[in-house]
């Protein structure tokens, strides 16, 4: 039997809990809190995901190196700005050897470092058993076991399918892949790009609109991605398309909602008090623009989404400004 | 003044009427009915898009020769199958050197053919004038002139470049391409997947599954296209990922909603009795899947679809189908 540890208990990680009990394995999940791990404990975790019944073989524990010690597989879920702190505490309990799974999407502000590159920094991980699992997942719908896909990206595509079976439950399908690099861009971007969607769904635009801001978005993602080494047709799978999708266009993801908060011309600190979790693209659009400055990427979105959340200008400038760029060739 | 003649007044396009004339140009349409053609003359297509404002520059009549003679831009937006015999009809009248511009998204049943190749051959436009119209456009949002972007593609960019100049309205930005080709099988192969998105729906499911299908509808179209040529970028963009978001996830779009229908339990029939116009997707997805055993291409959910479509299998078989097939990497 493989034994898993969750370190963290948010809504994203309570759902993947139950994927890999569902698929076979006995998972002991780390939660901060006294009461989240009693309600785990307890079959459900009301205060994250009150909606998924917890099969039997998901536990949990406040203590992390009881968490850690003697699993096969570690999974990190814990929000973007706090990994390293995370990891000085309880890293060096990571069992060696074990795939390190990174559920986690945002890029580390003053360093720029993507989530993989603090886990190999701060906890000495070898980058060949460093997992990224991304894709159009959505904890909600994965706690009422909808059909969805993912994908699983290691640079050493054995631990990729060794993750891949570890997690492929009836309702959960893995694909495996090699890019890395192109998960964690995609994983980052995408709360960006689902924010500037919110934010026009806030104003009362449509699908059109949307649909449009979404592959614009998509398009400066891969070109950030590509300057840092990625594969182009990352983009286009599950990480990419997919998980923009899902993030851009549903109700359920925070950082659309956070967007059409601010659509609807709320500020960011109304909005702010109005989210109960961390909400990613907030934390992380000021670190991307950066790495894109940093790499000489070109990204209208995401600057002025910065425009929005670090400067304060309305949400309902942002439309002209994108619109009246000159007329281009799609290609470039 | 350019004179555009749109010869079709369907829902998009009286919608693209309107963004030619909104863009500067005189617009005559053809509508095959004289209740049509009246009421557009009178500022409103009450039958296909009544929440337009027609601007003033727009104006329709029954008959075909007086909207092409003399126009500088041809506009065909009529249902894909059939084109042929429209063309035989008026093919002779269309301006010898004006660009001729496909809004149409199909492939022909008994050729294979694609829209632009039927313009070729039936009317004799030289493959250098025919220009495809393709993006995230659903209609009635265009109605309401929310922002959105689409692709011109046009194998000469000189003549992608022109038609853009055309068609650029403050609510629409064109984006210039080469690759005819790729936006044709993107915007045929995208009512199929709207199809298979919409049945998911209608059984229930939400948007991990949908941006699931869209992404692997995604691959399964790009397969499709680069056998047939297409440059892989297209898919990225605003005819591949966008229009595929848009018309598969929008209740605006009539494919999704057909879609929905079967997912919720009706069959082919009850659907069908149910739509007021045209579902491309319907007539399509069986010549789309004769076309990649033409070139070796494999397309599961286009075969689902077809045995829901043509052969009445019940949509509610095509999940398991589709999640029970071996893991495998995502790129291939």
């Amino acid at each position: 039997m493989t034994r898993v540890a969750v370190m963290g208990s948010g809504n994203w990680g309570t759902a993947f809990a139950a994927i890999l009990a569902d698929a076979g394995s006995d998972v002991l999940m780390w939660a901060r809190r006294a009461e989240v791990a009693d309600a785990v404990n307890a079959g459900r975790n009301e205060a994250y995901l009150p909606e998924l019944a917890l099969p039997p073989a998901v536990r949990a524990t406040t203590d992390p190196v009881e968490a850690l010690e003697g699993s096969d597989v570690v999974v990190l879920v814990v929000p973007s700005q706090t990994l390293r702190a995370n990891l000085a505490g309880w890293g060096a309990a990571i069992p060696p050897g074990a795939p390190v799974v990174s559920l986690m999407k945002g890029v580390e502000l003053g360093t720029t470092m993507r989530m993989s590159e603090v886990v190999t920094e701060a906890a000495g991980v070898e980058p060949d058993r460093v997992v990224v699992v991304s894709g159009p997942n959505l904890a909600p719908e994965i706690a009422l076991r909808q059909p969805a896909g993912g994908v699983i990206a290691c640079r050493d595509m054995a631990t990729a399918e060794r993750v891949a079976q570890v997690c492929a439950a009836p309702y959960f399908r893995p694909y495996t892949d090699t890019d890395v690099v192109g998960a964690e861009v995609c994983g980052a971007t995408k709360n960006v790009v689902a924010l500037a969607s919110g934010m026009a769904e806030g104003m009362g635009f449509g699908d059109n609109t949307k649909a449009t801001i979404i592959t614009r978005g998509l398009a400066e993602t891969t070109r950030l991605g590509l300057a840092l080494g990625a594969h182009p047709q990352t983009f286009m799978g599950l990480a990419g398309v997919g998980d923009l999708i899902a993030t851009c266009m549903s109700p359920l993801s925070r950082n659309h909602s956070f967007g059409v908060r601010l659509g609807r011309g709320l500020t960011v600190e109304q909005a702010t008090a109005e989210m109960r979790q961390t909400t990613e693209g907030v934390k992380s659009c000021e670190s991307i623009l950066t790495l894109a400055g940093q790499h000489g990427v070109d990204m209208p979105i995401c600057e002025q989404v910065v425009a929005v959340i670090r400067d304060g200008h309305p949400a309902r400038d942002i439309g002209p400004r994108l619109m009246s760029r000159d007329l281009k060739a799609e290609k470039r």
